[in-house]
């Protein structure tokens, strides 16, 4: 099941993708519940409630598309360097002093976080704040969605606590990101986490391998499959819950493939009218615009 | 003012400190308003509400407080290495390979976030997870709360955006903090954020000023006043929300003196059993248990 949050007739609501995909089928949530997105859902199911009923389709050309979970209950949990090749390239640019020359695979997770509120959904610009950096970055990223919470969780179970799979631009401020040691601002600015276009549930789908592919405008970018990740998904939510307790609707987003704009020499940093296209098969398509200011 | 939230009769409330400090005075809030705790309160400040009418004074021996914000609104933004004499014990313990025989003062504020429900109110334990950590460590730091929101704020203009200030203990898994490289997992432990006893409001108390002071058991480990910031506050606020809408209860904690746990030789972590004091002049006391699981 593809499930979306959109917008119809000024309302947001929650629904689900039609079989032959040309439909919005709205689920009947409370308005007020419905404010939530796909974060509605996912909590009540994961409280053992049934899915709700469904409401008349309505024509996918006839909604607007918004993130499935516009605003994390919390920040969402981010993976850094965990593909081989990026950690490569990334070491290769620079970025880390201490790096340079070195491969730099992590040795353990990388765990940083994106406020909620740089979630957009898609279609939506990703903003450079002028004047506040000029070396914005994409990060195509495959990002988990938890259903069942839960502490000291086993690699071994790990799955049953996924509800499903969305796609994240991890977008970055590179200079801010090097600056301040800490991630956490770089990566945290208004419009900074574009999201969607849906979660595809973890019953159907299988993102512990699947193609990742991110093109700036209409060159080809970032290719690569979630099977290469160094700490696999499993891994992630067993480090992330051993100390952390994790609730439904949580997110981790998995980590970028080799090809990032930091990675080519000279950097080829993201600019007003750029588009960037990502492609996660089984999930669909999240486009954003760029925009100044 | 002293704003506090507690339990009185089973339930969530808001209130202040009455004058001579033996009394709370309940905030006339509706329920489900007041289970944010604080929360609601800078809310609707910050909306332009006035204060709501007052109830019948209570003996602050009959309620348990909480903390302040018992469940902030997203992750808590803290500063690493804000004290000059921190960074140096910091760097002097080895914890950073690269730093090693330097002073490791940053060049720009080093910002990373804990989860919010790592908040424990006063009284509440500190939890050493067994198998986990063994290595959890204290840090008594003054932090902000946010009334006013907003993005671009200048330095000259920032504190007009404090609602007021708490205390803070940014408790640390050192190694988990060490071999994670970003120190977001070893910052959110669940307990790991003991918060209270109140928000001492912007206009009666100077937080740019203080004396910050934290014993473990009946030893005193660290002292030092908050004038000492490598980072000042108004700098902190203008750093963070550059690229970052700040929005009412956002929390920032702003670092932590000299005296934890790793900077001594051999380093003097927590242990079940032990008790946590901090006390800001100003504010009041935060103290805390350890215990073990």
């Amino acid at each position: 099941m593809k499930i979306v949050t959109f917008a119809f007739q000024g309302l947001r609501r929650v629904g689900r993708i039609s079989e032959d995909g040309s439909h919005v089928v709205p689920f009947d949530l409370a308005r007020g519940v419905a404010d939530l997105g796909a974060l509605a859902l996912v909590e009540s199911l994961a409280g053992g409630e049934p899915l709700p009923a469904e409401q008349a389709p309505v024509p996918l050309d006839q909604v607007r598309l918004e993130a499935p979970l516009p605003r994390p209950r919390r920040n969402i949990f981010c993976v850094g360097k965990n593909y081989h090749e990026h950690a490569r390239e990334f070491a290769k640019s620079g970025f880390d002093n201490s790096a340079k020359g070195g491969d730099d695979i992590p040795e353990y997770p990388i765990i940083f976080s994106k406020v909620p509120e740089s979630v957009v959904g898609p279609g939506a610009a990703i903003r450079i704040p002028a004047g506040i950096s000029e070396s914005i970055d994409y990060e195509a990223e495959l990002a988990v969605v938890i259903g069942k919470g839960g502490r000291g969780i086993k690699k071994e179970r790990a799955l049953e606590h996924v509800f499903g799979y969305t796609i994240v631009n991890d977008v970055t401020a590179r200079d801010w990101q090097q600056r301040h040691k800490q991630w956490h601002l770089g990566k945290s600015f208004d419009t900074f986490c574009p999201m969607g276009p849906c979660i595809a549930t973890a019953g159907e789908f299988d993102g512990t391998d699947t193609r990742v592919r991110c093109w700036v405008n209409d060159e080809l970018r970032q290719d690569s499959r979630t099977s290469a990740l160094i700490f696999s998904i499993p891994t992630l939510i067993e480090t992330i819950s051993a100390g952390i307790s994790l609730h439904p609707g949580d997110i981790i987003a998995t980590g970028t493939p080799v090809g990032v704009g930091i990675g080519f020499q000279p950097p080829r940093f993201l600019k007003a009218g750029d588009r960037v296209r990502i492609e996660i098969e089984g999930i669909g398509v999240l486009e954003n615009p760029v925009e100044q200011g």
